[in-house]
């Protein structure tokens, strides 16, 4: 399962095999199946974990215990909720897995350490914070000053990939508009 | 107006005096009046500024024409157009002042070769990162799932020291609600 890792680390990040072999020594395969967390509400998320194949969701539960997603994430993209990951406070959300998943995990402590050894590797997780911070404020632009039909259509433009695996309702959640409200608008945008 | 930088770079991030000399030697303090830009939409934000007085505003202009507020910035925050200033590239944004403001500018290059020579001042950017990083999800979480109402609630619990210097207008655009709707909250609340 390393080997999807190794891909990706090698040609985003320009890692060597030296390096590869350093990232392998705290890497920690793990199988997710479908509707299983991978965070619960009140963890610490004390891993960063890569996703090699599925798909999970990253979601906060309302007063009025509906679900709030705020982000999902397929193949080669990371997920953790970063803000008890930086804070080392308990999670206030919930990850669990929208598909059978292949994960790879490492310690925060571990990847810390990776980054003081392989400069390369913290420059990338630099780079990719940044996309991630425009990704939310364009994210928030798209919120406050789209319709529900602009929000779908941006959506789908943004992440074509996500859109084809995920429920509407999950969508419709994501995009902070009723799954009526969606529904009417999916069925507009497929005319 | 070095002072002001000098005393939160001392406070925050543990600077010391040898440090705060790297640091003046390439700032540069900058006034803007009122409504005068800081930057404009096509200009490329080369410039991480801290802002010692005053009030500024990030914002994009719509297709429809209207304003778009991303970010507000008042004494001891930060301000730039981060999507320009990672990648280089010219900004969708704008940035002026709501206030006659005192600024002190960095260009980027300067500011990068300060983290390599003072780790502390880029542990302490990284936790500032981090930080806006959760801001803005919360600021999703706040816009996906709460009412008009409970986002000005959420607004004013944030920001109390923005919220009194800012016209309602603006910060309707932020909350990414109607003028109208938040004169009808605002008015409820007050009761």
């Amino acid at each position: 399962m390393f080997e999807s890792f190794a891909v990706y680390l090698t040609e985003k990040a320009s890692l060597t095999p030296e390096d590869l072999k350093l990232v392998e020594a705290v890497t920690v395969a793990k199988k997710l199946r479908k509707r299983q967390y991978l965070l619960q509400q009140g963890d610490i998320s004390h891993q960063n974990c890569f996703i090699a194949k599925g798909c999970l969701r990253l979601y906060r539960i309302g007063e009025d215990g509906n679900e709030r997603i705020l982000r999902f994430g397929i193949e080669n993209w990371w997920m953790a909720d970063y803000e008890s990951y930086n804070s080392g406070q308990p999670s206030k959300c919930n990850i669990d897995a929208l598909e059978d998943s292949e994960l790879l995990l490492i310690e925060k402590n571990e990847l810390d350490a990776l980054y003081k050894a392989i400069p390369k590797l913290h420059n990338f997780r630099v780079m990719l914070e940044a996309k991630s911070f425009d990704a939310s404020q364009n994210r928030i632009l798209s919120i406050i000053s789209e319709t529900a039909e602009q929000r779908y259509e941006t959506f789908i433009r943004s992440y074509p990939e996500i859109f084809n695996r995920v429920p509407l309702h999950m969508i419709a959640s994501y995009l902070g508009v009723s799954r009526e409200t969606l529904s009417r608008v999916r069925q507009q945008y497929v005319r």
